[in-house]
Parts: C-alpha cells; structure tokens; sequence
C-alpha cells in the first residue's frame, strides 16, 4: 500500500525530515516550499495525498486547501494539515476547508503512518470507483459532472455506541442541536450489528469500551468485515493520550477519529465530513449501476427495450418450463402510426407513444413485462397466464387506447390512436421466446389485415 | 481492514491458537474441524478467508481447495493452506489447487499477519468488482457466467527485475522453458518504471537488490503507487530467512513472495496464478465498461444510438464553435423501408439495416459519427466539414446504396434499396445540434418529396 506524497512545509527542516520519515516507509516523497509551487505540482503530478502545513507565506495551508477542494481535478486528492498550535478552532477551520486531517507537530509517528495507511486505503477505491465514473459520464450515460463532495447534502442516521449512558446523553445532545442527523443507540457490538440490513446507519460513532462490556475496536471490525456496513462511516472516539488506540482504529477501517474531551463543534465538522464523503461514493457507486441500467432501458417511454426484453423472457420461460406453468406473450403495434408523424411532426408522435407506454403499463400486472421493440412495436410477456387471461388483457389493452383519445402536446385537439394486438402462449419445453414471439408476431399481422384496431390469438393450424 | 477468517484444523490446539491469535488482531475467526464442516460453513457464512491444515481425515485440504476453486459461488474466497511438512511438491500441489499461499507450522506470526492483511485488500477490491459485474450481469449485459479463475489463460508478458545477471539468466531458461510469457528484463527501479504506460507488463518478479543499486521494495513501491502499473502482479523472490522483507513486500502492495533458493516449478506455479487472477480482474474491469458501451450502442447495427449521438453533436458543435469551423449533418432514411419488411421478412429487413450500416459507414471518415436514430432512420455528423463537401459525402453514400442491390439471406435473389439524404451545416453559435438536426431532417422531407434516392440541402430560404 504505497503511494506518492506531497509534503508543503516552508521550514526546510520539517520538509527534510517527513520526506526522510515517508520515504523509509517507501513512499514516494515530494516536497514543495510554498502554497503556489504546491497547487502547480498537485496540477501536474495529482499525487496521491498531500501533507500541508498551516502557517506558510502568502497562500496558507486553509487557502490551498480549499483551492485543492474546489478544483474538481483535485478535489478526490486527500489533504492532511499540520500545524504547531494545538487549538480547536485552528483545527474545525483545517477540517471545514476539506482537510482528512490535522495532526500536531512536531508529527507522531504512530498517528501520522496509521492516517497516511488510512487515506491511501480509501484513495485506492475512490479512484477504481471514479475510473468507472468518468466511464459513463464519457459516454453521456449521466450528467453527474464531478461534484464537490462539500456541496452534497449531510443528513443521514447515526448510530452512537459509547461507553456509558452519560456520555451517551452528551453526544445527543450536541449532535441533536447542530446536525440535520437521525440518531440511534447502541450499548454494544450486538446491538449494533443487529440493525438490519434494510437499515445500516450511514455513521457510527464509537468508543473503545462499550456498555455492554464488549470492544469498541471488535466492532469497528466487524462493521467493516459485514458486506452491508463495509461503506458506512465510522468516528472512534478516544481519549487525549491514547493515539495508540486512535492509530489502530484506522488500521481497522475507522473513517476517523476524535480525541477526547472535544469541541462539539469539531465532531460535528468530521461527522458532516465524513457523511459527505460517504453520500459521494454512494452516488459513484449508483452512477455505475444506473448507467448500466441505460442499456436496457428505451430513453424515449422509460420501458425496457428489446435487448432486455429478450434476456428477460428466457427467463420467464425457463421458469415456466420448471414449474410447469403457462406464459403469453402479447405483440402490439399502433396503427397507422406513420401518419401521426406526418400529420402532427415527430413530437407529436413521441408524445404519443410516452402516453401509449403509460396506459398499456398500467393495464397490466407488475410482474409482467412491458418492452418497447423499436419504432410503434412494443410487447408484454405474461408469467403464469394461459391464453385465455391474455386475450381478457390484449382486450383491456386495446379498449384503453381506443377508448379515450390522446391529447396532442400544446393544442386542445386530440389525436385518434388504435393498437392492433397478436397474442400467442408458450406451454411446452419447445416454445422459446423466439418460437412464442413469432407466433405473436404471426397473429399481430392477421389483426392487422382483419382491418386493425383488433386483437388476434394465435391458433396452431393458422 | 478486518474480515471474517475460517481455521479449519483437525487438532484442537492448532484451532484455538490461531483463532486466539488473529482474535487478537480483531479479525473475527470461526473454526471448522473436517473438511466437509469447513465447506458447509463457507456456504452458508461467505468468509472472506479460509486457512486450511492439508493432512485431515477423509476430505483432505487439497481436495477442499479444489473443492471451494470449482464453486462459482466461493472461487473468489482466498484461501491460504497450511502444513507441519515442508515440501516443495506439497507446496505446488497447494498452489495448482488454487491455493494463495502456503505456510508451514508452527505458522509465523509476522508472514501470516502480513499475508492476511493483503488477501484482505485484494478480497475488498474484488468483492467491489465482482458487485459492478454481478450488475451488468443481472441485466443480461454481458454472458460472462462467472468463470473460473483457473480456466483463464495464463500467457502474458513478464518483467523479471534480478539482483544479477546471472540470476535474471537462471530465471529466463526456467520461465522461457515452462510458460507461454514474453520476458523482458530491468537493471532496477528506473528501467523497469520506464516502461511506456500503453505496454506495462502483466507481471514483475523482482528481488531485494537490483543491478543498479536501487532497491527492490521502493520497486514495488512505486509500481503500486503509479496507475498504469497497479493492477499487475508482482512476485517478490527473497531468502529464505528473511521473512521480515516478505512481510513487508505484501505489505508494500506484492501479489507473492518465493523464498530463493526455489524449485523452478514452484515459481511457475506462482507466475502462472497471479497471471490468470490479474487476468480475471481485467476481465471483470472491461466487463463494467463494456455495460456501459451497451448503454450507446445499437444492438442491431452495432452503430451507435440516439442518446450517444446527440451527447456527441454537442461536443462536436462546442469543439466547432471554439475552432471557428462548420459541422455538417446528415439525415439520412431507407426509402420505402416498410415494403422490404413486409414482403421479404423482418430477418430481411434486419439483414437490410446491417448491410446499410456498413456501406454507410465505410463512406465516411473515421472521425465522423454514424448513428441509428430508430427504425430505418441514421445520422452521420462531420466535424471540421462544409455544407459543399458534406453533399459531396451524401451523395457518395447514395451512390454506394443505389449502385449495388442487397443480397436477401439464404437466398440468391437481390433486394433494390435506396437512401434520401437530407444535408445541413452549422455554422455559428446559435447552430445548437437540435437546429441543424431540424435543418437535416426539413431538407430530408424534402428529398423524400422529389422522388426518393435523393439528397437535398438544407437553404435558409426553404
């Protein structure tokens, strides 16, 4: 787990001496003397995390902080601050400006590897996660242009596990006032890991000993070991002169953590942090999936188009074949369609067949499929439905069409819409997909010659 | 990084000491007796890490390993074997079972410890591609059933990064003679970085001391910290009694380690699975964006569709607008499409559209986007092109359509196609890719409307 680290410090001594310290831990140490060679260097290199001192002249250690943070090119690049006074506003101002970090110096060591260790870890999968991102957006799968982690929304569900009911109230209290945040208890690591998985809380906040006599760091472990807390964020909150303690809890996955006592104002900057940051890779997460979800999906009415369609009715027949059940299919295409183009333009003709998807989606059940083909063609598979049920719906389909005309976009006047309609079933292990959409297709082209505005079953002997 | 560890031991001693041990280090332990209990718990409980005694009753490790490695369900799940004997037959028997490693007992604290935290890592990334893959996969994307990490080829090309001329000689007549790599040699750190980022090597075997002086670990170090290089293997070869540096090897980002002097075949061993998991991580990598790609592309032609190509004219008329060039469209439609359907089949008509794409694409240049709008509807838009050079493309198009009928499949008879094509250009600010797409599809009505197989340009006066 290396990495390449920028160290900014004007003083040549504590350059010299974190690069020495870093590089014998094999990192990869730069270093820059002021603020305005550190941003050039950042540009150019994109390292993989920053050590900035506070106090520097000209552009201080907040400005190229916030500098870096606003820079969506930079804004993923993890910055730990460094200064020589220890005073908590200094340190809510570092953690405000988008700092991981602020650590004390001269620097600990314990601290400042189990940090970097930490910062790299999480690095390393934002930049897996944001490959994929930059994928889809590349490929105007989602107009998610790289957001600034700061500006996304801090609310979420808290989980408290501390080590007495006392400390438990303090907590509360403070974040009840200042956070836009649902708060949970816990007394212990059972509890805690008993939430459902539906439900895992977004953070955790938690101290070494808990009430129920079990370990704070057991269960910090075992939330990142469980698949579904694997991504919440977790604060550990330790005592002034235990860094050791605070040094593991980041070995083990802890997002951060808190000296105690504290400045409620600093846990609330690290816990809004932290809910940020997690809300960010939950939407990279998302972006991923929704843009694969594209591929299937008909931009124009939002129903599933025929690639999925396809896939999608293999597997109703595989299980009706296994269960020994009956499904139908149901081919429709409007009629006349061409002339809603012709007459009323080509947005007319969209408006019509969003309607069109609304109204034959609503005509039929949630498990059954509704794709669209291509053009006017659209089709529904029918799980569990013998042939006689799919005509009763092929008919409903038709009436809700035919029976109420379709407003056209802007104007007052309607547009008269029908829809022709085959319907075929598949019963034995011979009728694939492709065998039952043909038949479909073979029965939709007799409703259509038998003067359209119809639905037609498909009969072995046609 | 914590993760749930499954010990499976016959002797209850060796059970309690290691669950004792890693216990400790809080990562949550179960413990199996037999191998047939081991495979049970795996099932049901998806550990994210076995260690496995080899000499059992009955179900031995070799044959659990093979066992859970045959599973899709539990290939991933890394498993590391465990043994009082130090053979090298039993070790490469371990290995080709699909073992990650082999240790002996009394097992070391510090290369079982560092060995854990990297299979932890490694598991943690592949879960979160595997998540991505199992997505694409539900969806019908792609068809790539979880293959077996053994069945991937194992060829690849290797960097070998040795202490001496003679020892990088000694491992090229072994790896020459038993695997199907390209090998490549480095004097050290600055050689083997060099190497252009488009041809990185799959795999690196590197020592502690390179020919150059520079030292084998900041290698590692830096071939992890470095994008192009991440994700190869790295096989780190050191002494035998000195484990601290293999230790810290895993530790730094290493795939594997091999203790010198070593059995040829062992070292094969090792090369030949570390090639195949990166393999197997590639794969899992394109199979995401290859989703993706699926999002834009029309299945039928393999042209991309509507929503990619209206993403593109965008970046195109922005690119033109800051350039001061034009972009020209053009619209084009299959004439009387609907009769080739009708008469000749949906399977012609489909044959028809794929043929089209073809002429249609081989017309124009490389940087020019051809796309299927829908049905028998394409646009092609040509960056850095006037509306005179864009009617000269269009009616090249026409002519190669027109010029030579369709074949209709399984059949010797021809089908006659042609093409309208309607023609714009956008030239200033206000040209937006919606406008001149109007333009296009206007002046294609109007070819449409002199008699097909036309091509009409678009007059501000029209």
């Amino acid at each position: 787990m290396s990495g390449r680290i920028l160290v900014v410090d004007d003083v040549p001594t504590n350059r010299v001496l974190l690069k020495a310290k870093l590089s014998t831990a094999y990192y990869d140490v730069q270093t820059a003397e002021t603020g305005e060679e550190a941003l050039e260097i950042i540009q150019k290199e994109q390292p993989d995390m920053v050590l900035l001192d506070v106090i520097m002249p000209r552009l201080d250690g907040f400005t190229v902080c916030e500098m870096l943070k606003k820079d969506p090119e930079t804004a993923h690049i993890p910055v730990v601050m460094m200064t020589a006074l220890d005073q908590p506003e200094q340190r809510i101002r570092g953690l405000e400006a988008g700092a991981d970090d602020f650590l004390f110096k001269p620097v600990d060591d314990l601290t400042l590897f189990a940090r970097v260790r930490n910062l790299m870890r999480m690095k390393i999968m934002f930049d897996e996660l944001r490959l994929r991102d930059a994928t889809s957006r590349e490929l105007g799968l989602h107009n998610f242009v790289e957001e600034h982690v700061e500006d996304l929304d801090d609310s979420g569900t808290v989980m408290l596990a501390a080590s007495s009911t006392d400390e438990c109230s303090a907590w509360r209290d403070v974040l009840d006032q200042r956070l836009n945040v649902d708060l949970i208890e816990a007394d212990g690591t059972r509890t805690a890991m008993d939430c459902p998985a539906s439900s895992v809380p977004d953070a955790y906040v938690i101290q070494r000993d808990l009430m129920d006599g079990s370990d704070g760091l057991r269960l910090i472990s075992s939330l990142r070991a469980r698949p579904e807390t694997r991504q919440a964020a977790i604060i550990f909150v330790t005592d002034r002169d235990d860094l050791k303690l605070a040094a593991s809890a980041l070995d083990l996955g802890a997002s951060d953590y808190i000296l105690s006592p504290f400045d409620p104002n600093e846990l609330c900057v690290r816990i809004r942090s932290q809910l940020r940051r997690k809300k960010y890779s939950d939407r990279l997460r998302s972006n991923v999936i929704d843009g694969l979800k594209m591929a299937v999906i008909d931009p124009l009415t939002g129903l599933y188009n025929r690639r999925y369609a396809m896939q999608h009715m293999t597997t109703i027949m595989e299980r009706s074949a296994s269960e020994g059940t009956e499904f139908s299919i149901l081919m429709l295409d409007l009629d006349n369609f061409k002339q809603v183009n012709d007459r009323y333009g080509h947005d007319a003709g969209d408006a019509v067949l969003q309607e069109f998807a609304r109204r034959l989606q609503s005509s039929v059940r949630g498990i059954d499929l509704v794709a669209r083909l291509g053009g006017e063609e659209f089709c529904v598979a029918l799980p569990a439905t013998d042939l006689e049920s799919a005509a009763f719906v092929a008919e409903r389909v038709r009436t809700s069409i035919h029976g109420e005309p379709f407003c056209r976009p802007n104007s007052t006047d309607t547009i008269p819409v029908t829809v022709s309609i085959g319907v075929s079933v598949g019963q034995g292990p011979g009728d694939t997909p492709d065998v039952v959409v043909r038949q479909a297709d073979h029965a939709l082209y007799v409703a259509k010659n038998n003067g359209r505005n119809k639905i037609s079953i498909f009969a072995e002997a046609a």
